[in-house]
């Protein structure tokens, strides 16, 4: 960006102006088919630079033993490892009785409160929610989509409440949980997935101590981007458990966490923080489904990490890989969009992904778009519940997979799908 | 064993016999309690010694690419890496693409299928189980006890049938499915837990093609000891999948299967194998609940075993140091029990257990027995569900976890205890 924006606004341009602004994105799209892409910015996976910082996991662990002497090999220990939920409970500011170290993903952690909650109740819950008429969660969107699936394979009922940069409309959420049918809600804290903003310290406190007409309300407190920051600008995730606690809900919350983003994405260990009495009910139910964790690949991320200052230590190289990528997909953004008035993009500070809101009513032709051109997004609407979109805008942006230079070859391109796609809805031409 | 058996039923002996046969055995028993012995024969557990057959794992994988070039660091493969799947498919005689690779716990993974029948129920349910008025499982006993603490946990009633030398009473088993309330069965098909009993195709075929009044009738085949063979006279598992579906009832049966005591008891990894129309129900649901499997644990396993040869190897040496061990629980119950008619045990060709049925309500006593001199033992009744065994007669003895020195002490001192439970009971002396 050499020279200052000069841009004018799609809406400003004369009826002339536009076709001829239409006809040149045409050329320019029909250029960016003609390069035969295969990119591909779907999903939040790390990229291959990122898993290679790890390959000496791939050597480890060194013995069998861990601290406690136990032999790692064998089967038990159901909360996991005492050396690595200690460093786990001091990165997520908790105590290490309230963290209880799992197997590979977060995500089934989730899915196995759910389950219970479905099939048995919490102790504070009238009955299972199974058995409740309807059960309702609020969704705060954009949002993940792994979320709001999961809910739907249930048939629960989704509540759309906006996402700002400072974590969940609390208004809106104050209003919906006067319903004793809310049960619930999800929170993806900490650069959140996809808008990268952070529930602050206040939101937080506004969540923990709100009342709510169902006495077992959860908070599904997903903290999947906790440590992993795009700048020195570290963003402190709320301590939810000490405000929850502190205003008299100690069993509202229920933190999740992994190490899919710190070490290899499928092989990690998946963390769940809570209450006493919610771990308590946790294992409670769990013992009957497992003997017991990975504690071989636990016992290996602990002697990976050393400590709890390892782990920090290892996302600033993570950072390093990112944060270019990052970068870049701003500058390409900014350089094709700006004043253009079609588009608005996050500037995340950490975590994954890039929000990117198009003109209404485009998202859905951008990706079609994009897709042709062999530059795969993830599908428009995903980030809301059943994939729908009410202003078919939004589109989020994983920018981490790719190579730097896919990552700005990509992003370039769906600029110009971004363009074409506006271009085409403001001049009544169907894409 | 030198000299021939010349012991005494005990109901033969005089009243005076007997009575001096309970001083002997409280003499013995007072000098086994002065042992300050500390043993351990409660579950079945690997050896050091047999996980030291592993530490080779602790190495690996070599590289991060599965076979088809897919770097196993990163997310995805929700089935598990193919040549882990091809290998066990062999294994199991079933094709790769009725084959799932999983996570560490086949357990869970029956856990996972029996909360989508609840909660969603099979393609041929008339409704999700939980919905049922009621839901009955059929439970031959003795059986595995966290099969019945898994169902017991749901609310699910278990009727018992009878455990035989070839699988579990077809004739009771008919009887029981006629009811629509019946809706499985568990099954440990090979060197069953705890009876080390197999079932036999002709078995395995009845329960194949009986009619059930059940649309959705499913078989848990908890195969987990398929390749655990204490003997040359190798069982081979009946071949349920293809009874199944040559009957024509293709979805009853679900087979599962680990490496948990082949490997590293605790971070292995398990196969669930079925009708590929039972493997996308799985996977269909599970998709919800994970975004896939350890694929780097997968790799280490492909590698380590190298071909579905290499685990048929790899157990013959875990054969080598399990055989003697159940000779030596052998020897000392023969050489203690022989003649006194008192108890009966099982001699397994394979799997991990010996059945000890000793004289009828004596099981609790000389279990308690046992404890107090330093000797743990499954809790008496553990075999059956809700733990209770309408002749307390049933004892799980464990021996693969102690070494062989051991082995022979715990089950000398526990042929005392059978012995002093057995004279105390029919001298009408309270213990």
């Amino acid at each position: 960006m050499t020279e200052p924006t000069t841009a004018t606004a799609l809406s400003d341009l004369s009826a002339d102006e536009l076709e001829s602004f239409l006809e040149n994105q045409r050329t320019a799209y029909a250029e960016l088919q003609g390069r035969g892409l295969k990119l591909d910015l779907t999903r939040g996976k790390p990229s291959v630079a990122q898993l290679d910082l790890c390959n000496e996991l791939l050597g480890l662990p060194k013995g069998h033993l861990d601290a406690g002497g136990t032999d790692v090999r064998n089967y038990g220990g159901l909360s996991g490892i005492t050396e690595l939920r200690e460093m786990f409970a001091d990165l997520l500011w908790v105590e290490t009785e309230q963290v209880v170290a799992g197997g590979n993903s977060s995500l089934t952690m989730m899915h196995d409160c759910l389950v219970q909650l479905l099939l048995h109740g919490a102790p504070d819950s009238p009955r299972p929610w199974s058995q409740e008429e309807r059960v309702r969660f609020i969704c705060p969107v954009p949002g993940y989509d792994r979320h709001f699936t999961m809910l739907a394979s249930y048939g629960i009922e989704m509540l759309t409440v906006p996402m700002h940069e400072d974590g969940p409309d609390v208004a809106a959420v104050r209003e919906l949980v006067k319903d004793p049918a809310v049960k619930g809600m999800w929170i993806v804290p900490t650069y959140a997935n996809p808008s990268g903003s952070t529930c602050s310290q206040e939101v937080a406190s506004a969540l923990a101590s709100m009342e709510t007409a169902a006495p077992d309300f959860r908070i599904f407190w997903d903290n999947a981007y906790a440590f992993h920051h795009l700048t020195e600008d570290e963003a402190k995730s709320a301590d939810i458990l000490t405000l929850a606690s502190g205003s008299g809900h100690p069993d509202r919350p229920i933190m999740f966490a992994s190490t899919s983003k710190i070490t290899f994405a499928g092989s990690g260990v998946a963390f769940l923080a809570a209450s006493k009495a919610n771990v308590d009910w946790y294992l409670g139910h769990q013992q009957f489904a497992s003997i017991g964790p990975d504690k071989v690949n636990q016992l290996r991320h602990a002697q990976f990490f050393g400590s709890a200052e390892g782990v920090r230590a290892h996302m600033a190289r993570h950072r390093e890989i990112l944060a270019p990528k990052f970068a870049a997909v701003d500058e390409a953004l900014t350089s094709a969009l700006e004043g253009r008035a079609v588009a608005t993009w996050s500037k995340p500070s950490g975590g994954y992904f890039v929000n990117l809101d198009v003109l209404d009513g485009t998202a859905t032709r951008v990706v079609e778009l994009a897709k042709a051109a062999g530059i795969a997004l993830t599908p428009a609407g995903a980030s809301f519940p059943h994939g729908h979109d009410p202003r078919d805008r939004n589109i989020r942006l994983a920018p981490s997979f790719p190579v730097l230079d896919e990552v700005r070859t990509a992003m370039a391109g769906v600029a110009t799908c971004v363009l074409l796609a506006a271009a085409e809805t403001l001049s009544g031409v169907q894409g």
